[in-house]
């Protein structure tokens, strides 16, 4: 299937228009704080929310709009989580209403969400109070909306693809954010998508499910899992294909294009973890199972001790093997081979879980590039996976040493 | 039941002597890389040992020479972990072989381990040479073993304490390393211990098993379980005391005794942690079982951002609340108390998972102390546990980020 990445985002398909503005929920940094994504119609909706016990308000909230599979449209502030703050509740009710009052629409009819620190009373007001403004500001145009949901990003995440659907173009785009509490196995950050293909709603919560998966949930950036995790999908069916109701072609489709975007927006999310130099991707293959491979390669990149010798650019691979050791995969010790490459450059370090001598300089170049690769290859079968992480730098201590002020 | 800890670690039971030398294993460092701990007699013997899957060649080793339960003495180096690389298992033989000669003993006599990098050729002649001096220089003293077996730990970890069964006087000393590669459930680190109790090595492995994972099983430095990891017990019987060979009063004041040695050791080791600058100590109290609080306790303490935020002197309590919400125990989350304290000083900044007001001054000289405790109160019943770990600090980056060099 040919999948092309277009420019833009959130608002790539056709019939979505988008907005941010700085509404002032962080008095001491001006910056767009307001997020709003609508569709020029219902859409079909899924969502999949973080798995951790101490969930934020809005995710509760979300999860009672959307029981109807139905939504118009995504609303999220930055610089404040909402979450365990006396009247979190209470201040999740109070946006969604502000917009259905601004667009005529009900309060059901939004997905809603807040990142940022977690246990501070959200200053509603100012939302509410901007939201008038944050509706007028609606445009067919992604970057104040991807800007608003920033915490500690340095760049916005975008992403939209074209492919072509029983001869009609369909498109999917999105915008997401990281960059601390970031860990696998989980929901995933925030990471919102719209798309104009015609998909009933238990197909795009399956595919949104599956697509998680592969992408946001094989990235580490800390190890800690949010309370404000959320991916949310609105399918506005527009684009004409022939629906989607069936588990088949057309619907394998849709996942791949939908795979696209969710991965170029995780390994985005892995690049700019909090105080990172570089993209860490650990790729194990010749595993017995998905889920052997998966699970090792997760282990790695969420090692503290890998993470900080990438970051001093040190082959320091027996971090690798032990990573792996107290990963829980049932793999053979003893067997294992890894290298470390970037672009076309490779270096082995360990065959048959012994170290090889190996040019320390070559070793050293390869590790200082920005993007990395540690290559891990097992004996056992075919099966390949990979994650996404990042190096553990002084700048993330610094960043979390004093996150409030 | 009377516990006092009185000076002195490995050697302060009658009948042990210890030794530290200087053999070079790391050639641009001058340190004592090589430490021997004997009894006067075969002991019982006991250890529990890492539960990586990737296990250095002397944990091999050394569970086959403990098959009998027996050992006279423990063998071990720092500066090399002889765990994957070319020639490890034969590195661990002609040690235990060479200390057999020297001894007049047999190589399945001794527990050997080793603690450094992973992946590089243990230079084994250079011990085997030094091994007679190390045998001559054996004295009832620990310190010169404790240095020894140091790695990044900036001080020697010893205890020792006596107490009285059956009007006999019994003693139980030991030596410890941390500080990198430290993460709860799993053996641990090295602790080395000595006793002359009489206990039979069903019991003493009984108690060894039951003690570390109140000890150092509640210790997190950086989330990563070593390849190495050791905790071993000699046992000469020698007290004179009634031979403990059931469960009963005695063995439960030799498991209380052990538990102090052991409980100092690991906070010391998390005191320690790789760029520690403070000892974190996470208390859950009112849960509904011992497995809920100590699973609560230990994401606590594992959680980077928590730790990031305790190397800030940061009061960011929404992280704790994170930590605990993924932590996978079956919390009420609406029903959370925490407070922060250092000696006599606390401050409330949370109730029923809501933030409270506080004194922020008041927090952050509390969080300034250099042993912090972080107190978490849930409503669901009787149970308590703690655990220990260190804050994140750019000096753990700076350590890891060229490590092997």
């Amino acid at each position: 299937m040919n999948i092309s990445f277009i420019p833009g985002g959130i608002t790539a398909a056709p019939g979505f228009t988008a907005s941010g503005v700085h509404c002032g929920i962080r008095k001491n940094r001006v910056k767009r704080d307001l997020a709003l994504i609508m569709a020029d119609r219902e859409c079909n909706a899924a969502a999949v929310y973080t798995t951790n016990k101490v969930k934020a308000a809005p995710i509760w909230l979300t999860m009672e709009n959307l029981k109807n599979n139905r939504a118009w449209g995504i609303i999220a502030n930055s610089g404040n989580a909402n979450a365990c703050a006396p009247g979190d509740t209470e201040a999740a009710k109070k946006t969604v209403s502000a917009l259905a009052a601004a667009t005529n629409l009900s309060a059901e009819d939004f997905i809603v969400n807040s990142t940022g620190v977690i246990g501070q009373t959200l200053p509603v007001d100012v939302i509410t109070a901007a939201i008038p403004d944050l509706v007028k500001a609606l445009v067919p145009d992604s970057d104040t909306a991807a800007e608003a949901i920033m915490t500690t990003d340095t760049f916005p995440k975008q992403a939209a693809v074209q492919f072509t659907l029983g001869g009609k173009q369909v498109t999917i785009g999105g915008i997401a954010k990281g960059s601390g509490m970031i860990h696998p196995n989980m929901a995933t950050m925030f990471a919102f998508l719209t798309t104009d293909c015609d998909i009933s709603p238990t197909l795009l919560q399956d595919a949104l499910r599956a697509s998680v998966n592969r992408s946001y949930n094989c990235v580490s950036v800390d190890g800690d899992t949010s309370t404000n995790d959320m991916t949310a999908i609105l399918a506005s069916g527009t684009a004409g294909n022939p629906g989607i109701t069936e588990k088949g072609e057309d619907y394998n489709a849709f996942l791949q294009a939908l795979d696209a975007v969710n991965l170029k927006l995780a390994k985005d999310i892995a690049r700019d973890g909090e105080g990172a130099t570089k993209l860490i991707t650990c790729r194990v293959s010749g595993a017995s199972s998905y889920e052997e491979a998966i699970t090792l390669a997760k282990s790695v990149i969420t090692s503290s001790l890998v993470k900080a010798a990438m970051f001093g650019s040190d082959a320091n691979w027996g971090r690798v093997l032990c990573a792996m050791g107290y990963s829980g995969a049932a793999f053979d010790p003893f067997n294992v081979d890894v290298s470390f490459s970037s672009g076309s450059q490779q270096v082995s370090v360990c065959k048959k879980s012994e170290g090889l001598p190996f040019d320390e300089d070559l070793a050293t170049k390869i590790l200082s590039e920005n993007e990395v690769m540690i290559d891990i290859t097992l004996h056992e079968g075919n099966h390949v996976a990979e994650a996404y992480g990042c190096d553990l730098t002084y700048d993330y201590v610094k960043i979390n040493g004093d996150y409030r002020t």
